[in-house]
Formats: structure tokens, sequence, C-alpha cells
């Protein structure tokens, strides 16, 4: 990724459709990928590996993989919340794995009906398949600790526990880590201070990334903040569609058009044309009517003469 | 204010209620006024002293000053456009006076129907007529730089222009400066080198506040990196009121209750009591119920546990 400064990781079509009610068809969603693909975007979280019953906006995820892996320069991400997960998603093809490890106990057993040291477990058995492929084949392995600014059930995560749990994930066989604020809890002093806090104990090269929602109006702030840490990938969805079903009142992923256009308008690059992203709510308002959609950008419009690339700075 | 960090300045019965098409009662402002105050709000941007036929929402300035004026503990700031403007808000007695200069000079004719000589000795003016009060009934004196990021009519407003305009408002006699992103147009980057450059020709001291809007969704990112350059007073508007009438699509003030969640959760005091200024939104709210409001922390309510002060830092 030398030539952009910030890779927008886009989670709308894992996150967000598994939030709603609507079952997305596997066109409209085939359409939504190429469509943000096209406009730049070089990560998307496309699916989630999860057993039909519980989440049936997931069903096609294989057959999502397969044909995400066909665009040329997107890398391709799969959540798989156990080890039967991530055997489907590697055979699928998947590029990356991604694993939520909620920090709240709570969460975790009721997000994936597991405690903290069943889903470490699961950890090492996925590292352990996945280093039985050839080294070319291997995807790459994020866990993402989840609920690590405080958790709708348990109230305060303390940080001490997100921190050994980010040890304990590294130790356990994950390639890298993100922090998540599945509950919109976070602020831009905890944000940097945990981001320090866990680059201490792991290395700040297995911290890249962080997920972060706008549940308070606080998301892009947050963003701000991690930027001045050093973190390189913001996860965001179209539309600011989803959040978390297991986490009531946790709606509102921040959105991937405000979060491009503050990016962009601050001179960092993303690989990503604003004008062609923002033609892509059209796609997805499409297949989704009776869905909210977030986003002033989309409403606002760029400004008179925007022309990108740190406008508004110098004479 | 040597026991805050923070001076949130209220501007929604001014900046808010100009710019929509109901006209609040007098006892509804002032028991808007009241309650914010109340609830620690230690400044508030009560009125504009322009003439009624051309802002009937603000006939009743003088009245509205007078009451504001009895509440312990409150600064109360009235916008005044012109000479004649402050001649009124010291006669009802504003503790503040707040002079727009728009940055754009298209921006400035339309607003204020004068170029920007015009409003220089405007300022002159007002300067000379302050100075004949005895010392200690001399209101302070703000320019406001609108428009300082950019204009809806012209788009790019040069830096330089606004370094320019800075240093002669201090010439012309204001006691300090405030950054105004009346469009909606700053980014974080923008705002950090904007900040800067008008500290080093003016000096830092004299530029103590912004405002910013949340057109994009960039409103308390940009917050965020103000912070960071060592602003610490920030107007904002309860339940998002407001914008600016000449400026087309440039709605929304950032939202006073997520501002105050956002300090407030990041350990930076303000005087402010949240739970108490969650409460005033419905009384706004029953006496505008056909206007929107925004704000994301009044619906989501405050994080389980939520503690204030640093919450969500430490063990």
């Amino acid at each position: 990724m030398s030539d952009i400064d910030i890779l927008v990781s886009e989670v709308g079509p894992r996150d967000g459709l598994q939030s709603i009610r609507t079952i997305m068809p596997t066109a409209a969603k085939i359409a939504w990928i190429d469509a943000e693909a096209a406009a730049g975007v070089r990560e998307i979280e496309v699916a989630s590996f999860v057993p039909p019953k519980l989440l049936p906006q997931m069903a096609d995820a294989a057959e999502i993989v397969a044909h995400a892996k066909t665009i040329p320069n997107l890398a391709v991400i799969a959540l798989v919340p156990n080890f039967k997960g991530a055997e489907n998603a590697i055979r699928a093809g998947a590029d990356k794995l991604g694993l939520p490890l909620s920090c709240s106990e709570t969460h975790s057993q009721a997000n994936l009906k597991m405690t903290h040291n069943q889903v470490i477990d699961e950890v090492r058995k996925i590292r352990a398949l996945i280093d039985t492929l050839p080294a070319a084949e291997r995807p790459g392995f994020e866990g993402s600790l989840s609920t690590a600014f405080g958790c709708t059930l348990e109230g305060k995560v303390p940080e001490g526990q997100v921190v050994r749990l980010a040890a304990r994930l590294v130790e356990a066989g994950v390639d890298e880590l993100s922090l998540s604020d599945t509950t919109g809890y976070a602020n831009p002093n905890q944000l940097r201070r945990l981001i320090k806090l866990v680059r201490a104990e792991v290395g700040a090269d297995k911290l890249a990334g962080v997920h972060l929602h706008n549940t308070r109006g606080l998301g892009l702030a947050n963003v701000v903040a991690a930027l001045e840490e050093g973190i390189t990938t913001v996860d965001s969805s179209l539309g600011g569609i989803g959040g978390c079903p297991f986490a009531p009142g946790a709606s509102g992923n921040i959105v991937t058009e405000d979060l491009v256009f503050m990016l962009d308008s601050m001179g960092l690059k993303t690989g990503i044309d604003l004008e062609q992203l923002l033609t892509v709510r059209n796609t997805v308002l499409a297949a989704l009517p009776d869905e909210e959609m977030y986003g002033f950008t989309p409403d606002a419009g760029l400004p008179k003469g925007y022309a990108g690339g740190g406008w508004g700075l110098g004479a």
C-alpha cells in the first residue's frame, strides 16, 4: 500500500448487512462490492462465515468471497467466529480472516457463545490450520478486540483486560490486531491511550487498524486521534449501515463517504475516487430501500470548487 | 475560567434561531437560556442586533439580553453586524459583542451587505464607542472570521486572505478573534494550519475560539484538531440547530450535546452537567416541534456505567 497513506476497509457487506433485517440478494451484494472496488476501495470485508440459520443474510458467503476474489487489487476479508468458519473461509479463498474477541466476557458469550479461553483455543486451531497451507496460500489472520472501549452489558472494560487479551491473541497466533469500538463508547483520549498501551505490549507493527462506530457522533473525531497515533487502517461502512446485533443501541458504523471526504480533504491518499464513491450509495439504496443510511457528505455534496488532496490549504 | 478546561459557548438562541423559519416566543427563548445556564453552560450567544424586518426572529434581542444578564455566572454574547447593532447591544447590556467578518468578500456582501473595508470601518467605530465607556462597563469585542475555510459562493478562500483580515480586525480594535467554518468545509489539517498561521500573525492570545459546523460530518473531528492547537473556546448549538441563512446547504452547527459528551468523556472539564444538559433538548423541542434537531448522544444515551471525567481510562 505504498501509494496510499490510509487503507479504508469497507465493512458494510458484512457488518452492515448482518445487522439489518433485509436479506440482500447475492446479485445486489456483488453489485455493491464491484462498485466500491471500481471507486478504488482496496479492502472489503465481504461476508461472515457463520451458520446460515443464525445469520441468513450471510448464507451466500462462499459465493460472495469467490466473486470478490476475481476483482483485481482487492483484499477480500471474511469474518470467522470459530475454527469451522475459518475452514469454510479458507476453502472459499478469503485473503484474510478476521476473528472478533469481545474483551467483555459477557458480550463474548452473547455474541460468539464462547468464553475468552474458548475463543483463544479456536485461534490456536485456526493458526495451526493456516500453517498447514503452502506459504503462498496462507490467508492473513486478524484478531479484532471488540468492545475494547466499553460494553453495553458490562459497562466499563478495564484497559488491562484489553491489553492482556491482545497479548493472548498474538501468542495464540493472529498476525495482527485491530481495536474495535463495538458500542460507540470510545473517546479520542481513550483511543490514543489504548493504542499506546496495546502497542507497548505487543509491538506497534501488530496493531494497524481501528474499527469505530458513530453511535454518539464521535466516530470521525476518534479517527483523527487514531491517525495521530499512526494507525493506517480504518474500517467504515457505506452509508453507516450496521453495527452489532448483540449490542443494543450500538447502531452506526462510521460512514465511508464522510471518512473518505475527511481523509481526502486532509491530503491523505486513500486511492479512492471520492466522487465515484458517492455514487455507490445509489446502488446500495436501490437494494435496501427500507434501511436508514447515514452520512452528511452525501447530502451536503462536496465543497464548491473542491479539488481534493489537501484542499483548502495554501494560498 | 480557571475551574474549567474548555468553554462551551452555546450559539443556538442566536445562530440556531436566526436560521429557521419558526419565530420562537420570547418566553421559550428565556426558558431555553435558563435551562442551559442551570446545566452549567457559562457562555451563551443569546441574540443578534439586526433590524427586525430582516430577522424577525431577533426582534426581542434587547429583552433577551436583559433577562440573560440576570443569570449569575453567565457571559452574555450578542451578535452585532454593524455600529448601529453595537449601540443597541451595549444599551441592552451585553457582556461581549461578536461581529462577523466574512473572509469571502462575496459572502460579506450577501450576509452583511458590506465590503471588507466597510466592515473594518464599522469595527473602528465600535471600538471607539466602547472606549467612551467607563472601563468597568466595556463589553468584550470579538471578531469572527467567517467563511475562513471556504465559501459556498466563492469556493476556496486563500489562507493569506484570512490571515490579512485577522490582522486588520485586531488593528481596527477587536479584543479577540474566532475562526468560523460557516460552510462546513473545514478539515482537521486545514484547521490546525490556519490556527497556526493566524496566531503567528496576531499572537496566540488573540485567537481562543472556533465556530465549527457539522455539514459534512467533520465537526467534532475538527474540534479534536482545534483542542490540540490549544483552542479553549468551542461554539456549538443545542440539537445542532442552525447554520447560516446566506450559505446555501450550510446547515448544521456542531451539536452541544455530542460536544459536551466528547469533552466530558475525554476528561476535559466544561462545568456542564451532561445529564442535565440532555434534558434541555426537551425544553427546546417543545417550542420547536417542527424543526429538525441533530445529535447522536441524545438518542443513544450515555454509556452503561458512564462516570464522566475521563471515563474509560485506567484499570
